[in-house]
C-alpha cells in the first residue's frame, strides 16, 4: 500500500524538524515530478498546498444552490455560531481541523469532529466556520466525494488548484481586520498554530486557543461516539525483544544528553512501543489514546483507567510508571514546569495546547523566581545538579521515532512470522478468486475485500485490517486511494486489471502488500506498464548501498524504467512500517522528495510500490515490505557499512502481466529465485487447492538465456 | 575530469543561495559517503572543513624546527608583520587566502599572493599572520606538499584532520581579545567576510577592510609579476549564437521582474558569455579581468583598457557597453547608489568590497535624502516610474549563471565541432603511447602529457589546455589531483593502469575526457572495477528523467555497480561545462550532495564522469562530455518534456579492460553503437596508423547473446 495521509508520514518526508504538519496526504496531489519550486521547509499541507492538480477544474465553488436555501441555513452550523459570541469565547471564526490531538493517521470515531460538522467523510479536509460562511479545504482525491457530502451551506475549497487561498490566507479575506480566530489548540500541532498565527496576524487577527470546550463537541452532544474504552494489552516481550525498562533507560540517557529533564510524548505510536503495550481504540492502528511523560527518575502515563487492566497495572508498575487520568495533561505539564523541568518538545508533533501551557507556566515560574530571588537570591537545582535560573524547553524532534523504526530482532522475528501467514491467507485468497472468476462468479470489489478479510481472520494472531483494503478493478485502480462502497463498487472484472492493496495488524506484526492481476488477457500495453513497474520493483529490492544513504536516493532505481517511456507515478516509492504498529512510520522513507535526510538504518522495514497509473483505465502497483540490513560485500570501500534489503512480503507475482522481452537475465533470476522461495516458506501454511495455486504460480520461467 | 575546486562548483553544488564560498575543493575531501551530518548550507570551506580526512595523521604541526631559527623568522612575514603597525592599519593579524577579486578557479600570476607570502604553491589554502604566528591552512590533497614547502616559520594545519580548528576558529585562541583582523576585501566574497566576521566577534575581534593596499602586494613590490595584459577578442557570433544585445535584453527583463535597476556581475565567465567576449588573462579559462555593471539604459565594463582593440572597442560600443578603467568599479558603485539605483548583489560571488561599498554609500545616501527631504519633501524617481527614497539591494543569485548554462544551437555546434577535433588528436596520441609503449620506450607521465598537448595544439582552433593535464600510471592514478612534476613524476609502465585526464579551450568549445587503458595484460581486479565503473558511466549515459530533475538525482545509477560490491568513489560524476569557457560551471550537477536543486535542463552540457581509486595501486576513471536533450518517449506522462543526455565525446573505451561476463546484452550493445559511432564521427579526421588504431579499437565485441 502506498503510505496514506499520516502526519507522521509528512513528518518523515519533509524536512526533519522545522515541519508543521496539518492534515493532508502527501502523496497524491504531486505536480509533475519533481517539484517545480520545490522548498525544503514547507510541507505541502492543507493550509499551503499549491501547484498541486489538475488546471482544469475549477478553483473553489459554493455549494449553495441559491441563497435563500442557503440561508435556511445549516442547523448544526446555526448551533456552532451561537456559541461564537459566548462571553468566554467570543470568536469570530473557527477552524476544525481533521486532527485528534495526537496526529494519528486513522482516528476514534468520538474525534471525527470536522465530518460531523460538515458532512464531508473524506480523510483529509479542514473546516472553517465564520459567522456568515463556511468553506471546507480538501485536496483532489475529495473533491468529488465533498462536492456530494457537503450541503448548500458549504464552499468547497479545492485545495491545489490555482487561485485557491489557504483557509488561514481566505480568514484574511473574508474577515474585518482585527477579528478573533478559534481553535481547539488540542488538534493542532504547536507548529502548525505558530504558523496559523503568524499568517492571521497580517490582518491583525488573533488566534484565540479554547482550551476549555471544543464547540463541536458542544452542539455534538447525545449523538457523539462514546470514546473508544476497550482493555489495553501487554505487548509480549517475545515480540518487543527489548523491555520497558532498556527503552526507558536509553530514552532517559538522550534526555540527559539534550540537557533536558524530561519528555512529552504524545504519538500513540510512540507511546505503545516505548511501553511495550498495544490497544484497540483506533482502527487499523493497535494503540490507545494517552500521553506519556518521561522524567529522569519517573515515568507518567495519561490514560483514562478504565482501560488499565490488572496485567497492565503491573506491567506498568513494575516499569516506574504512574498512571494518571488523560485529561489531567495540562495541569501535569505546568506542575513540572513550577517544578523547574526542563522538558523535551518535539514542536512538529505535540500539540498547541501543551507546548503553550508549558511556555506560559515557565513565564509565571521565573517570573515568580525572579521576585523570589531579589529577596533571596537562591537559585533552583537542576535535576542533573546544574543550577538553572528557570526552566528552558528543549524544542528536538523526539527521539522514539527513530529508535521505535530500528527493529530488533524479535520484531524482524515477529513481522518475518506474521507475513508467512499473510502470505498463506493471500493463496488462498487468490487461489479463491481466480476459481470464482473462472466460474463466471460476478464479485464486486467490496465482496472480494470481505472474502481477503475473512481468509486473514483465520490466520493466528489476526487482530485488524492496517487500513482500508484497496479493492481497485479497471480504472478503479488508478485512483490511487480508492475506496470501494458498497452501494458504488465495481465488478471485478474477468477482463480488466485488478489492484488489491492490503493489509493486516498481527500480534506479532503488521504487513502490507499490494498485486494486480488479471484473469483474462492483458493487453500489450498492461504487460509492458506492469513489467516495468516491476523492474523498478526489482531495482530497488536488489540495490546496495553505504551506510548514512538517505531512502530518496534510491528513488529513482524504482522510476528508472518507466522514465526511459515517458512514464511515472506520483507519490513515493517507499515508507516505513512499524512492527505490530502503525502501517506507516517515520523518520525514514524512500520518495522523490529530497527533504527527508534520515538514512535508511539495518533493521528498518519499508515498503517498496512503484506503480503507474493510467487515468480511467488501471492501476497498477507492486508492493512488497522489506527489511535493511547489512549486506556482505567482498569490499567495504571507505570503511563503511554495506546495506541492502531482505524481504518479508512472499506472494506470487504474476507471470501473465509480464513481457518477458522486456527483462534481463537477472531480472527473470530474480524472479524465479522469489518465487522459489515463496513455495518454500509458504507451502508448508497451505493445503488443497491453495496448495495448488502456489504451485502454479511459483514456476520457474524457462528461459534460454536470451 | 572531475571537478576541482571552483568556487563557481561549490556554489553549485551547496545550496543555491545562500553559500559562503572560500577556496577549496568539494571533492576529495569526502567523508564516507553519504556526509554523515549533511549540512544544507555550508559549504566545506577552509575556514570549516571538518571530519574531511583520515583520522590518523596529525591534527596541525609547528614546521618550525626549533625556536631561534623561526625568531630568526621569514624575511617576508618580518616585511609582512611591520606593516600591522602603520597608524591607517592597526592590526594584530592578515588574512591571505588563495582567491582573486572574482572567485576564479584557475588566477592569473600575479594574483598568487598566498603562494607568494606562504611558499606552498597548491591550489587550495589560505595563510594567516598574525604579530608572532603565521599559520597555513590546505586540505588532505596537499598536506604532503605543503610540509615540504612551508618554511620553519610556519605552522600547518590540516583542515578537515580532527582538532584542527578553522582559521577564525584559531585567531579567536591566539589573538587577545578585541584584535583587529585585516583582509583584502576584495578577496573575500561578501558571504565569506560576513561568516568571518560573526565569528571572530565572539572574542570582540573586528574585521577591518583595509581597501587601499594589499599588504602582500606591498613586499611584494618588483618581483611582482606584472598583470596580464594580452588583448581581448571577440568571441564570434556563429559561436556563440546569440548577439551582446538579445543577451543583455534578457538580462534587463529579469532587472526589472526583479525590481532592480542594475546588476554586477564580477565573474569571469560570466562577463565573457554576456559580452561574447574571450580573453587570455587566465591560464586553462579565456577569460579577462574585467566587472561588468548592465543597467536598464546602458552597461559598463570596467576592464584594464590597454587590453581592448579597435576590434572590441566597436563590438562593446554597438552594444551600448562603456568602457571604464577596471580600477574605478568602487567610485561607480558609489555613484550608482548616489544616483539611487538598487543593485542586483549576488553575495555569494560579489567581493566585500563591493557590497561593502554600496551598502556604505546607501546608507550615507538615505542620510541625504532624509535631510533633504526634510526641507523640500521630493522624492527621487526609479528607473521604472516607481517611487522610492532610498536605493535597496537586491540579494539575489546572478541570473547569468543558468542563461550560460543552457547552451544556445551555435554553442553546442561548436561543442560538438571541438570535440570531433579533440577525438581526432587523441587518437593520434593513443596510437603513438601504444606504439612507444610496445617499442619499451620509457616516458614520463609529464613527457606523455607534453605529446598529449603536442597533438592537441595541432588542431584548428586550440587555444590552451581547459586545466592541468592529470597523467597518472599506477597508484599515481588513485591521487584524485594528481599533478605530475618533471622532476618527480613516474614513468608511464606498460604493466600498470594508467590514468588520463584532460581537455583543451578551442575557439569553438571547451573539452573534458578522461580515459584508463592499460598496456599489459590487467588483473582481474583491474577489469572488475573498470567495468563497474564502466557500467555507472553507461547507466547514467542511458538515464532518462522528467523535467525538473535535479542532477544528484541520477547520481546514484553511476554508483550502483560499485555500491553492489561494495565500492565507490569520493567525488561527484558530473559537473557543468562552459562552451569555450570554464571547464568547470554550475549551476547544475551531478553530485551525492543533495543541496544542489538546479534542474537539468536541455542544453546543459554535463561531464560524466564516475570512477574508482585504490589506494597506492592505481586509479580508473571513465569520462565523456554529454549534454542534456529533450527525448522523444512513447509517452509523457504528467504532460512534461523528458530528458536524457547525448554524447560529445568520442574517443575508444579501452575493451581490454572489460570484464564482459559482468555486462548485460544491453551493456555490450551500448559498447558497440558507441564505437560504431566513435568511427564514423572521427575516422574523416584521421589517417595513418592513427586511423588503423581507431579501426581496432572501435571493432564491435561479438557476444553470443549469452
Amino acid at each position: 500500500m502506498r503510505a496514506l495521509s499520516s502526519p507522521a508520514m509528512q513528518r518523515a518526508l519533509l524536512t526533519p524538524a522545522t515541519t508543521t504538519t496539518t492534515s493532508t496526504s502527501f502523496l497524491p496531489l504531486r505536480p509533475p515530478l519533481p517539484l517545480p519550486n520545490f522548498k525544503f521547509h514547507k510541507p505541502c499541507s492543507l493550509f499551503t498546498i499549491r501547484n498541486c492538480s489538475s488546471i482544469r477544474v475549477k478553483p473553489s465553488s459554493e455549494i449553495r444552490k441559491n441563497r435563500s436555501d442557503s440561508d435556511a441555513a445549516d442547523p448544526k452550523l446555526t448551533a456552532l455560531r451561537r456559541l461564537f459570541s459566548k462571553p468566554q469565547t467570543a470568536i469570530d471564526a473557527y477552524i476544525i481541523p481533521s486532527q485528534d490531538a495526537h496526529q494519528s493517521e486513522f482516528i476514534a470515531d468520538c474525534y471525527t469532529r470536522r465530518a460531523y460538522i460538515s458532512g464531508f467523510t473524506g480523510s483529509a479536509g479542514t473546516a472553517v466556520v465564520t459567522k456568515d460562511k463556511a468553506a471546507l479545504w480538501t485536496d483532489g482525491r475529495y473533491f468529488l466525494q465533498a462536492e456530494k457530502e457537503l450541503n448548500s451551506s458549504w464552499i468547497l475549497m479545492r485545495a491545489g488548484n490555482p487561485g485557491v487561498p489557504s483557509s488561514s490566507e481566505w480568514l484574511n479575506e473574508v474577515l474585518a481586520p482585527g477579528g478573533r480566530v478559534g481553535i481547539d489548540p488540542f488538534l493542532f500541532t504547536s507548529d502548525a498554530a505558530e504558523e496559523l498565527k503568524q499568517v492571521i496576524s497580517m490582518k491583525n487577527h488573533e488566534l484565540v486557543y479554547l482550551y476549555n470546550t471544543n464547540l463541536v463537541d458542544e452542539i455534538w452532544k447525545e449523538s457523539r461516539p462514546k470514546p473508544p474504552n476497550k482493555p489495553v494489552r501487554v505487548h509480549d516481550l517475545k515480540y518487543a525483544g527489548l523491555d520497558v525498562a532498556s527503552k526507558m533507560s536509553s530514552l532517559r540517557s538522550e534526555l540527559v544528553d539534550a540537557g533536558s529533564s524530561a519528555i512529552i510524548i504524545s504519538r500513540l505510536d510512540e507511546i505503545a512501543w516505548l511501553l511495550n503495550l498495544r490497544g484497540s481504540d483506533i482502527p487499523h492502528s493497535p494503540v490507545v489514546y494517552a500521553y506519556l511523560i518521561v522524567e529522569i527518575d519517573g515515568a507518567t502515563l495519561f490514560i483514562d483507567d478504565s482501560k488499565v487492566t490488572e496485567e497492565v497495572s503491573d506491567h506498568l508498575k513494575k516499569a516506574n510508571v504512574e498512571i494518571r487520568p488523560y485529561n489531567s495533561i495540562i495541569s501535569e505539564i505546568e506542575r513540572l514546569a513550577a517544578r523547574g523541568a526542563s522538558l523535551w518538545l518535539d514542536t512538529s508533533s505535540i500539540n498547541a495546547a501543551i507546548v503553550n501551557a508549558y511556555d506560559a507556566a515557565c513565564d509565571r515560574y521565573s517570573q515568580k523566581t525572579q521576585n523570589h530571588e531579589s529577596k533571596h537570591k537562591t537559585r533552583s537545582k537542576g535535576f542533573d545538579g546544574s543550577i538553572s535560573d528557570v526552566p528552558m524547553a528543549v524544542y528536538k524532534v523526539s527521539p522514539v521515532s527513530l529508535a521505535k523504526a530500528i527493529k530488533n530482532e524479535s520484531e524482524l522475528a515477529g513481522m518475518k512470522n506474521c507475513h508467512l501467514r499473510d502470505a498463506a491467507a493471500l493463496a488462498q485468497f487468490w487461489d479463491w478468486l481466480e476459481t470464482e472468476i473462472t466460474k463466471n462468479r460476478v464479485l464486486t470489489e467490496v465482496e472480494v475485500s470481505d472474502k481477503l478479510l475473512e481468509f486473514r481472520s483465520k490466520q493466528d494472531g489476526f487482530l485488524d485490517t492496517s487500513f482500508d483494503t484497496i479493492s481497485g478493478s479497471g480504472p478503479n485502480g488508478a485512483i490511487i486511494h480508492y475506496k470501494p462502497e458498497p452501494e458504488s463498487c465495481s465488478v471485478v472484472g474477468a477482463n480488466k486489471l485488478f489492484l488489491l492493496d492490503s493489509g493486516a495488524q498481527y500480534v506479532d506484526g503488521t504487513t502490507d502488500i499490494t498485486r494486480t492481476v488479471h484473469f483474462g488477457n492483458p493487453t500489450a500495453r498492461e504487460k509492458e506498464c506492469f513489467t516495468r513497474v516491476l523492474q523498478g520493483h526489482i531495482a530497488l529490492d536488489q540495490a546496495v548501498f553505504p551506510e548514512n544513504t538517505p531512502g530518496f536516493v534510491l528513488d529513482a532505481f524504482a522510476r528508472s524504467f518507466l522514465w526511459k517511456v515517458g512514464l511515472d507515478y506520483r507519490h513515493g516509492t517507499g515508507h516505513g512500517v512499524g512492527a505490530a504498529l502503525n502501517v506507516h512510520e517515520g523518520p525514514q522513507s524512500i520518495s522523490y522528495r529530497f527533504g527527508n535526510l534520515t538514512p535508511l538504518v539495518n533493521g528498518m522495514v519499508v515498503s517498496n510500490e512503484p506503480g503507474y497509473y493510467e487515468d480511467h483505465a488501471f492501476g497498477i502497483r507492486i508492493e512488497n515490505l522489506l527489511y535493511v540490513r547489512n549486506v556482505e560485500t567482498p569490499n567495504r570501500f571507505g570503511g563503511v557499512e554495506y546495506l541492502g534489503f531482505e524481504k518479508l512480503t512472499y506472494v506470487p507475482i504474476q507471470i501473465k502481466l509480464v513481457d518477458l522481452s522486456l527483462l534481463s537475465v537477472a531480472e527473470i533470476d530474480w524472479l524465479n529465485n522469489y518465487h522459489s522461495q515463496v513455495w518454500e516458506k509458504v507451502s508448508p501454511l497451505v493445503d488443497g487447492s491453495a496448495s495448488e495455486w502456489l504451485w502454479n504460480n511459483t514456476q520457474p520461467i524457462i528461459h534460454e538465456r536470451i
